[in-house]
C-alpha cells in the first residue's frame, strides 16, 4: 500500500519494551497455544497468543496499564477518563484501581446493564450520555474540566498503542521465527502495537489485520490512503465496529501489508471451532483472524503465523451459533 | 477410612514415571492454570491441571497410550478392544492409531451417533450391542475370540491407572508444595493414578475424590469398606456414572482421605464459573471438584490445592445452564 499517514509515529520497539517493563507487575504473561485442527482449517501453522486469559479478559489491560502507570504522580492524582462501552472501559477502571486513582468511564445510556456493572465492579465510575459522538465527547470534556482527569483514548493514544504491542513482543519472544502475524482491527490500537513490535523484532515479518466485512473501514482506508470512517457497521464482532484514528492509520499505512475481511458466517464458524477444538472461550472479535484464514481472504498457506486472540468476554447465556 | 481393599497394588511412583516416559512422545504436557475468582469461590488457592487440552480432549489419552504402547509387538499385532461410550473409547482408538494397530470399541446401540462418529474419526471400529452389562461383556469377549485383541478396561486396569497418574506427576513437578489434590471419581482410574503419584512424590499430601451426589458410590463404598455398585446414577456428569472396580477400590481405600459429593446445581454453577472466569471449556465431570469446594463438602479452606480438570468434550449446541 503506497499511501501513508502523515502523523509522525513516536512509538518504536524500544517504547514497547519500556511499556512491557512498566506493566509486567500488573498483567499476565499469557500462554501461546496451538491446535492441529485449526491449522488444518487455516492451511497454515498457527500460534495463538491467548489474551482471552489476560486480566479483565482482554488485551486492553495492557494498553490501559501502560497509560495509567506512565502518568506522573501529579497527573495520576486527578484520575483518568475514557469513553468505551466495552473492554477498554473495564480495563481502564481495573488499571486505575491498581494504581489507586479514580477512573471515569463515559458510556452511552443504551449500554447493557451488565457492561455498566462490569466497569463498576472494577471500581470505575460510570457517566452515561446520549449515544452520539458529540454527547460522548462533551461528557468526557466535562469530566476533564471537573476533575482534571487525563483522557485515555481507547486506541488513538501512543501509550495505549505501546501497551497493546507488548502482546506481540511476548509472542515473538516465544516463537521467534514466525513468517507472519495477524491481529483483529477495529480502531487499530492492537494492530498498530502488534505491527511496531513484530516488525521491530523481525523486520521481514509480514503483518496483517483482520476485520469483518460489515465493518471493513480499515481495508478501505488503507486502499484509499486516507481514513474512511465506518458508518453503520453491521457485525457480530462488537469490538471491531470502530473506525481508525489518525495515529493508528499512520502506523498501519506504514507497516501493515494487508487487511483480510471475514463474513459473519465465517466469524461464527471460527469462534465455534476454536471453542470446540482448542477448548478455550474467545469472543467474536478474536475469531476474525481465523475466519479470514479459513475463507482465504488472508491466504498464508504453509506459513508459520502468529494470531492474537484479543479477548474472551462472552455472554454465556446465548452463543452466536445457537438459534 | 479403616477398611482396605484386598487386591494388591502393583502400581507405584516408579511405574507412573515409567508410564510417563512411555507416553511422552504421544500426549501433551498440559498447562497448569489458576484464577483468582475461582480461588474466592473455593476459599482455597487452586492450581488446575488442564487435561481438557489433552489429546482427544481428556486425560483418558494418557491411560490409553500407556496401555497400547506397553503391549509387546506380538500382542499389539492383534489390536485392542474396550467398552466405552465416552472419552476412553475415543482415546483407545486414538492411541491404537498412533501405534498403527486396530481398535474395537463396544458401545451400547443407544449411544449418540456423534459419539460413535468420534470413535470412527480416530480410526476405531465400533461394535454395537444391547445396553446391558451382559451384552457388553459378551461383545468384548466375542471381539477377543475373533481377533486376539487385548482388552483395555476403561479404569480397572493397572496400565490405565499408571497412565492416568502421569497428570498428577506433571502437576506436582510444576507445583511441588501442594497441600492437597482433588480429582473427579467415576470408575476411579484417574483418582487412583492421582493418589499413587501424589502420595509417592509427597507423602504428606492429602488426596480427595469428588463425585456427584447422584452417583456417590465411591463415598459409600469407601465408608462401607467394600464396593457398592452404583445403580440408577442420576447426574449430568456423564463421565462419573460408573462404579469402582476392585483395583481402583484397593488403591482408593489405602490412599484417599475422603470423597466430596456435589449437587447438580453446584456442578453446573462450577462449570459455568470456570468458562466465564478462566475462559476455558470444560465438561461437566471436570467441574465436580470445584463444585465440592464451593459447597464445602470438601472444605480445604486456606490450602494450596491441585485440581485435575478431566476433560473438555462438550456439546456446544446446548449448555447445561441454558433453559
Amino acid at each position: 500500500m503506497a499511501a501513508q499517514g502523515t502523523a509522525s509515529v513516536p512509538v518504536d520497539l524500544a517504547a514497547i519494551r519500556e511499556a512491557h517493563a512498566r506493566i509486567l507487575p500488573h498483567v499476565r504473561r499469557t500462554p501461546v497455544m496451538s491446535c492441529r485442527a485449526l491449522d488444518e482449517a487455516a492451511g497454515a501453522t498457527l500460534h495463538f497468543k491467548c489474551e482471552n486469559f489476560q486480566e479483565v479478559g482482554a488485551f486492553k489491560a495492557r494498553g490501559a496499564a501502560n497509560a495509567v502507570f506512565a502518568l506522573t504522580a501529579a497527573e495520576a492524582a486527578h484520575g483518568v477518563v475514557t469513553h468505551s462501552s466495552g473492554n477498554h472501559g473495564a480495563a481502564l477502571a481495573w488499571a486505575a484501581a491498581r494504581r489507586g486513582i479514580p477512573a471515569w468511564v463515559v458510556m452511552p445510556d443504551n449500554a447493557p446493564a451488565v457492561k455498566q456493572a462490569n466497569v463498576r465492579g472494577f471500581g470505575g465510575q460510570v457517566r452515561l450520555c446520549a449515544p452520539t459522538v458529540a454527547a460522548r465527547e462533551a461528557a468526557c470534556a466535562a469530566v476533564q474540566a471537573e476533575t482534571g482527569a487525563t483522557l485515555v483514548h481507547p486506541y488513538n493514544d501512543w501509550r495505549v498503542i505501546a501497551g497493546q504491542g507488548t502482546a506481540a513482543l511476548e509472542l515473538l519472544e516465544e516463537i521467534p521465527d514466525l513468517d507472519a502475524v495477524v491481529a483483529p482491527v477495529g480502531g487499530g490500537g492492537l494492530l498498530s502495537g502488534t505491527a511496531i513490535a513484530a516488525r521491530g523484532l523481525r523486520p521481514a515479518i509480514r503483518v496483517f489485520g483482520a476485520e469483518p466485512k460489515g465493518a471493513d473501514d480499515a481495508q478501505r482506508s488503507l486502499a484509499a490512503g486516507h481514513i474512511i470512517a465506518q458508518d453503520n457497521p453491521r457485525t457480530i464482532a462488537d469490538g471491531l465496529r470502530t473506525s481508525l484514528g489518525d495515529k493508528t492509520f499512520a502506523v498501519l499505512s506504514r507497516l501493515v501489508e494487508g487487511i483480510g475481511v471475514a463474513s459473519e458466517e465465517a466469524i461464527v464458524a471460527a469462534m465455534r471451532l476454536t471453542w470446540e477444538k482448542m477448548k478455550i472461550v474467545i469472543e467474536t472479535s478474536s475469531a476474525v483472524p481465523l475466519a479470514c484464514l479459513m475463507e482465504r481472504s488472508l491466504d498464508l498457506a504453509g506459513l508459520k503465523v502468529g494470531v492474537i486472540l484479543s479477548g474472551g468476554n462472552v455472554d454465556l447465556e446465548r452463543l452466536p451459533w445457537q438459534k
